[in-house]
């Protein structure tokens, strides 16, 4: 695999830099204070005034004994946000992705002053392929993002349709896996990297219960990454959330459990909806509801009042609203409050 | 003042996204888990799933205070990395800095493609303001980065200078004040912006016990903060980073003693080692010491045999070695090495 084909030739060329880190000594190096703030993450004390580990190491490391990759298959980002900086920076535009769908591909995509290119989701939400086929062969994007499960509609895009635009492009396809862990389809989309060289999977641990330390990674080819590598400032992940993150991943019955909390709460939460009247609700594999009211505006607003916060989304999908799942309280509180609202 | 002479077009013409935050409620609709991994910083519970403050607003109040400007008048970044490659991006190049210095400007000018324009300094370390001006005027660049007191030399660039170069260019001017707590020079350029719009100062918590929390800030004219605030990712600085560094401003007590600390070492470091035969010091403003000696990377490998660990820069100034401001017992076995090794 060239990924000259994939990137642009000014990275390609660019020799990458990356600080070295001389651990083992006397640190004179690096023009830190030697005086520490205390600072005490879960009793455990950090050398807050050292810089992070650039590389992210054991996090690497931890990450790819669970997702049975390589660490050189992962590429650590300040959230998936700064990744998604990162792609299109190091691709150019044109960024091709389908509406309504996360909002960053394309507010990053105008900051950097690419062209971007929208094609709206087909009656069932998912991708169309013809127009997207299409879109590939005669505008050339340079990079896509596909959200599945897609956020605001919930769902995932057919499987076959997403490996058809992997196959047939021949630029960068990032299958945005934020959701995942409500999606119940197994490892997702990872294990198609190791098949397909321009496919990179997008992560996160925003999802699960650690959105405040902002940690977002891609999955992919080696070489790939590598030159992604070359934009990614080198202490974009801190000390502090390198080292819950570690210690998020030796606990994982904690996020099993939590995600089995959800996705019994998401169906309770979705059957409920249902039965009210002047509610469409839409299937989700995610961690929210997308439903469709008469009046989406009037009821975001009679909701807030009554304490409960949702997204409105009528200027995306005409009167529709998305509710995230909580917890089994919030979630009553939720459907008492929509209830009188309407 | 009209950012639009200062910034790309495309930014000034973007509308700019910032998420609504919505915090007093049953919160459902930013699709965070509810159920927080348990997360205690410093004692103090942190509601870890739920996404940092977009705009930081406690902890640039607290900081608004310190520096006698506005909260308007700061921008936050990950690090002051992150807000350089923010910068180039709104502005576009061509880059123009003097050479040697921070070794950032330039990797993320590249990586981002754009020109670089790289002017030696004078033999004094400082400015050479004809050379300066005259590349102002005829290359046209579109930002320039000015580090003072300046990583690796140490000295601060002439005030006079700086403000000259201000005045005569139609671009933004970023005076990196990284290492401005070791300068001596009271509010050093801060009172400037002020006065100056197209002046920004840009400072860090990493030199002064903070490395490993990433960040960094921008202070200048709100208008154009408003602007390059466009570029900023609304979740850049976590919720760890926001909580100690609003820490670290309540407990000012522990940066002064440090600080002063490292002031004197320094003092006595420079004084034991112009006093050993084959180095010349340069007199230092931050918390490092750039020497020469006779042969620079053979004395490097030497310490680091010895187990010191210090900065070769031979391949930017000949011959050079740039020595952290340690502990008084980090010192000391730095300058016992130093002595062995010569």
């Amino acid at each position: 695999m060239n990924p000259k084909l994939l990137l642009r030739k000014e990275i390609i060329e660019l020799q990458g830099y990356r600080p070295e880190v001389q651990r083992l000594g006397i640190k004179l190096d690096a023009n830190e204070s030697p005086y520490p703030f205390p600072v005490k993450l879960n009793d455990k004390s950090l050398e807050i005034n050292r810089y992070p580990d650039p590389e992210a190491k054991a996090l690497k490391k931890a990450l790819s004994k669970l997702l049975k990759v390589e660490p050189e298959n992962i590429l650590q980002g300040n959230g998936s946000d700064e990744l998604i900086y990162y792609l299109i920076s190091v691709t150019g535009g044109p960024v091709l992705y389908p509406v309504p769908t996360f909002s960053m591909y394309g507010i990053i995509a105008r900051v950097l002053g690419e062209k971007t290119l929208e094609i709206p989701l087909d009656r069932d939400f998912d991708i169309p392929l013809e127009s997207f086929l299409r879109c590939i062969n005669k505008d050339r994007p340079r990079i896509i993002f596909l959200s599945s499960p897609n956020n605001p509609t919930g769902n995932c895009f057919s499987e076959e349709r997403i490996l058809r635009i992997v196959k047939e492009s021949n630029c960068l396809v990032v299958v945005d896996e934020a959701y995942q862990p409500y999606a119940e389809n197994g490892e997702g989309f990872i294990p198609y990297t190791k098949r397909y060289k321009n496919l990179l999977v997008m992560r996160t641990f925003s999802k699960i219960g650690l959105a405040g330390i902002r940690l977002g990674f891609l999955v992919g080819e080696r070489h790939v990454l590598a030159e992604i590598n070359k934009a990614r400032l080198p202490y974009n992940v801190n000390s502090l959330t390198q080292s819950i993150a570690l210690e998020a991943l030796k606990n994982r019955s904690f996020f099993k459990s939590t995600i089995k909390k959800t996705l019994s709460e998401r169906k309770r939460l979705f059957n409920a909806m249902s039965r009210i009247d002047g509610v469409k609700v839409f299937p989700s594999r995610a961690n929210f509801i997308l439903f469709k009211v008469r009046d989406g505006s009037a009821v975001h607003k009679g909701l807030l009042k009554k304490g409960v916060i949702v997204k409105n989304l009528s200027n995306l999908i005409p009167d529709c609203l998305r509710v995230t799942v909580g917890t089994p309280e919030e979630n009553n509180a939720f459907l008492k409050a929509l209830k009188e609202v309407l």
